[in-house]
């Protein structure tokens, strides 16, 4: 059996079930095209409410052109949300205008007068018993035919009478849509201003402690790190990308891990844990906070290599497969193969990359800048973001995806909660009009929140 | 645990789950974004079969620009069929082109010659044993190094070869998406010229069978009868739509029902069942086909007033409710109440529906022109389309609704064959070619047929 009344289109939404987004405090619009057989008015009601919660909270929807409707909420709280759109036909309304249209055009309304008073008296069986005066003596004038029916019409609506006769659908009537979920993030994962730097320029952790309070006074409110785990030493990049690094190269902090540990180590050159957490804290202190990258590759030297030579990719020689896009090389960087041939491997794995951001959220770090989102599988991002997030709901990721426009969104929709966009190849102003409008109105503006930072 | 790949946005679909709709032989285009992570190359297939076979059958898909993916197969027979879109890693499309693309920068290929070779023994173990000759053959090409790498490769290239290695996915990388039914009618349900005439100006059922060999000449396969039945003479209308007929007024057709029966009964002047089944006899031989009316509403002189008056709406007089658009009054018709207090006698009257048409469809009529369905409920019609197209999977339904596009939209979705359209409202170029391009592409095209005839 489907709902007697249709409720389709209910936006915000995803395409595939995963929930659209909002922050704290920010006002989403509910709408639905809501309509039914007939000529009777209708009436609906948008209700909402933390997912587990028992309470719904309700606010009524208006009517807009072409039979959709729409409501408002917020959400106070971080969080999985859920939200319904109710609608059921408006039997008081409907029998009003009615009435109204009979008499002005000059037919009797007697049997209408007394529909409307039995409707009242239904409508005053469910108020309270101390309440019921008004209804009584609102069906009692829509009964007085000594009145002139405008009186009597007049007489019911009060608004304690209206509120019910209005508010109360008929059980078999009312139609409800199915529950949209909702994820409630806090307000930086709609805005926020970020500045990267590198340590390693800045004297380390310490020296970038210093700098803080300068960033903070131009208006930043996130300070992005790359990555600064151990830098590996085989295969390292010196300059130019050559493979023929001198003493002084550092290498690329993207070729994580080495002796000195891999995804949750300090590569000693920036500072200690100490340090780390004393420029956490300085940042928090000027309302700021720290991004880390989370980069989900490992240099040939990073402890997984040899720990667990199962998560990554093996070639005939016995070697393990480095980086490519052919005929492209990155020697200084091994792949993960995020779905090896055991399923107890793959698990094992996914739990160890998720534990890396358990690791640094521990130490006060809330918002990650993941490094390549698109080549690593959708379904691990679904998996490791909802399991983080249900944990820790103030969490945030940045996709760095400089990819095409589905992979795009999909990303946003699996749980990425913000994105970058290809703003900065759009110029002309008729590009920069019409991709403004896709990313504040089009579909995946449900979901995906476009960051127009020009940075990659 | 979602799909390795993403497949999204299929089509055909309706919004809400409902089957999009074909015809037997008709081309059927589907179509679907998949795309993964990273940079590999993809392969993807349509299969498709009736709803309840055990057999698939399947259809390469292409890839068109920006991720779109599509095949195009046809249905032999009517009924519900289900589709689904498969998707994988081609890893010899990857391997190949990675090997080729090092081969030409110069770089040794060595091991990719050998991991070439391995995929090719791979799927010579899912080929039969008396295949295996040219994999065998191929593999040692591969890891011939006497010869060049462009006639190694080439050796692959054998069409028993590539089929194996192209049509066989990984296991853990297949994705598949939902089912996506898709019900099969036969073709009338796209075309179909009809022609509309009143038994009774044409002699009843004698006369018309008469005229039908020159109508069928004029290219008409569909000869659609307004209501055959009963008039009721309650109330009946007499010219110019007064209260007042004179004896020789026949009343509406559309006020359904009399002491001679309701909508099973025929109206005594228009001829007798033996003349009814004649007629359609008749078209049937001429290659066309009787359409009835189905009008759910009743004269107060039909049958179900007198049996089941808590099918009617009952107003607090005793009166039951007559239909009304206020002010505007019908007196001779009584709208049914489709959702009456009783689950029972809800069952009870959308049964009696139902077997309405069963009684036709058992006298040869298998096409339906139902009077104003948006005015009866979505529900009803979900329903009782599906009770009646499971049981005769050729029966088929026009709906008569000139209402919002909305309802027309839902009405397709939830079931009808065929609809009315805004055509004959357009008459501009830029009207005309926008409403083409929307009716014939618009999300709606994959289950909404409108019909372009401009009769009410």
């Amino acid at each position: 059996m489907i709902n007697p009344i249709a409720i389709e289109n209910v936006r915000p939404r995803t395409p595939d079930g995963f929930p659209a987004k909002a922050v704290t405090g920010q006002v989403v619009t509910v709408s639905a095209d809501i309509f039914r057989d007939g000529h009777d008015l209708l009436a609906a009601q948008l209700a909402w409410r933390p997912k587990g919660s028992k309470m719904w909270q309700t606010a009524p929807m208006s009517e807009l052109p072409n039979h959709r409707w729409e409501a408002a909420f917020s959400a106070a709280d971080v969080g999985l949300h859920e939200f319904v759109v109710r609608a059921w036909t408006d039997a008081y309304a409907t029998w009003r205008k009615g009435a109204l249209l009979k008499h002005q055009a000059g037919q009797d309304v007697a049997v209408e007068m007394e529909e409307g008073a039995l409707l009242v008296e239904a409508a005053s069986a469910r108020a309270k018993a101390k309440d019921r005066a008004p209804f009584e003596q609102a069906a009692e004038m829509l009964r007085n035919k000594y009145l002139p029916v405008e009186n009597r019409l007049e007489a019911a609506e009060v608004p304690e009478v209206l509120a019910v006769l209005r508010a109360t659908p008929a059980k078999k009537d009312l139609s409800i849509s199915s529950s949209m979920p909702l994820w409630v993030d806090r307000p930086r994962a709609l805005f926020s201003s970020w500045y990267e730097l590198f340590p390693r320029s800045n004297g380390g952790f310490a020296g970038t402690t210093k700098r803080l309070a300068a960033l903070a006074e131009m208006g930043f409110d996130v300070i992005y790190l790359p990555p600064i785990h151990p830098i590996g030493v085989t295969d390292r990049k010196g300059k130019n990308n050559t493979t023929t690094p001198g003493p002084d190269d550092v290498g690329s902090p993207w070729a994580i891990g080495s002796a000195a540990g891999g995804h949750t180590a300090i590569d000693p050159g920036l500072g200690t844990f100490e340090e780390f957490d004393a420029l956490v804290e300085e940042a928090h202190a000027l309302g700021m906070e720290i991004s880390l990258d989370y980069a989900l590759q490992c240099s040939p030297d990073h402890p997984w290599v040899t720990d667990h030579p199962e998560w990554f990719h093996r070639r005939p020689d016995g070697s393990i497969k480095f980086a490519e896009n052919p005929p492209k090389k990155y020697q200084d960087i091994y792949p993960i193969n995020f779905w090896p041939d055991k399923d107890e491997d793959r698990d094992a794995l996914w739990r160890e990359c998720r534990d890396v951001l358990e690791f640094w959220i521990e130490r006060g770090v809330k918002f990650f800048r993941v490094d390549n989102p698109h080549t690593k599988p959708l379904a691990f991002w679904a998996w490791v973001i909802r399991k983080i997030q249900s944990k820790h709901p103030d969490v945030l990721f940045l996709a760095e995806a400089f990819t095409h426009p589905k992979m795009m969104a999909r990303l946003a929709e699996v749980g990425f909660s913000q994105s970058y966009t290809y703003f900065t190849w759009r110029t002309a102003k008729q590009e920069l009009a019409e991709y403004a409008l896709e990313v504040a109105q089009g579909p995946a503006s449900d979901y995906m929140r476009p960051n127009f930072w020009p940075n990659t």
